[in-house]
């Protein structure tokens, strides 16, 4: 039976029901509610039961949902129920951080290279990772078979980095440099940039 | 005459909107079309041409956006034709990098206090800010009138410091902690999480 595609902004919302479970499964709790994941997400219960339901049947009426069973099956649509290997481009502030990111673990990914093009950082361990040549980054992506690489250069580097990333192989990209990169289809791309979110509120301040 | 509320997926496309058209200016560009910005952010000319209309007449067919007068606009409807000051709350990695993060001139926003809990930490220099103590916190947002702020804490304090920071009277918060924070009605929080937006790209992977 073929599937109807599952709108992106359902998809979207998965990872946030799925971290709010997989804190309550570490909190000791088992069973939970469509209504008590709305009040801890701010996403109304009619929206996360309809969400939930496009992908099976994962609770009952009146019973509420087995947080143990949900967070396996949400781990398995998300594909998370595996480890992906990440590269991150650029050793700056940003790049530093993410590499040493705490919050990576038991949620399917893992940073397992890091890259610059300064000749001062390559060579230098930033914290477990030695920060490898930017020109060996093609090949050795490509050998690993990494599909998921996080890019921390300056705005103006970006779109060639994630061409390279491409050309390698990769087709998952979170930038977080200030600018839109475009990637073709098949490739997806996440932005994230503090400052279009801090703009998104200022909008409605007085 | 009332006007209606623009929907927030509207309001949270037009940093993006900003964003191009200031690098387009940055590049000494002075037009531009909903079809080049289109090319340039992957959203359709159409939906382009729309969410600008909802604000008033910025183009003419034809003739294409006036872009310094474009970013003038925009730059006033989500009040970044001023500069917000901001606290950051968590003066490990990720708080360390957005402390010193670039990309906030020009685009309405600086940086003016680091707090942490950490007393190896408090009065130590952060880039040009002194790390200041988070019992401190409450009353120097107070007087300086604050109403930014990034917590970049562990998501098991991540509420409670935001419940202090709408105590002192923040209303915007973006959120680097790895968990939903709940806030009331008047305030405005923004969740930013590697791994939500890595998941979000995963479900589509082979």
């Amino acid at each position: 039976m073929e599937q109807k595609p599952i709108p992106d902004i359902v998809v979207g919302r998965l990872p946030i029901y799925l971290r709010a479970l997989q804190r309550m499964a570490q909190d000791g709790q088992h069973v939970t509610s469509s209504q008590e994941m709305s009040e801890r997400l701010g996403i109304s219960a009619a929206q996360i039961r309809k969400d939930l339901s496009q992908f099976g049947e994962f609770g009952k009426q009146g019973t509420g949902y087995n947080i143990e069973y949900l967070v396996e099956q949400l781990r398995q649509i998300l594909k998370v129920n595996r480890v992906w290997d990440i590269a991150v481009v650029g050793a700056g502030d940003i790049g530093s951080a993410v590499a040493r990111y705490q919050g990576f673990a038991d949620r399917g990914f893992r940073v397992t290279m890091v890259f610059d093009i300064d000749p001062h950082k390559i060579g230098l361990m930033l914290g477990k990772f030695t920060i490898q040549d930017y020109a060996q980054m093609a090949e050795l992506i490509r050998t690993a078979g990494i599909r998921v690489a996080m890019i921390t250069v300056p705005a103006s580097r970006a779109q060639e980095v994630a061409d390279e990333l491409i050309k390698a192989g990769v087709k998952a990209i979170l930038n977080y440099a200030p600018i839109n990169i475009n990637v073709p289809e098949g490739v997806y791309v996440q932005h994230t940039d503090p400052v279009t979110h801090l703009q998104r509120m200022t909008y409605y301040l007085e």
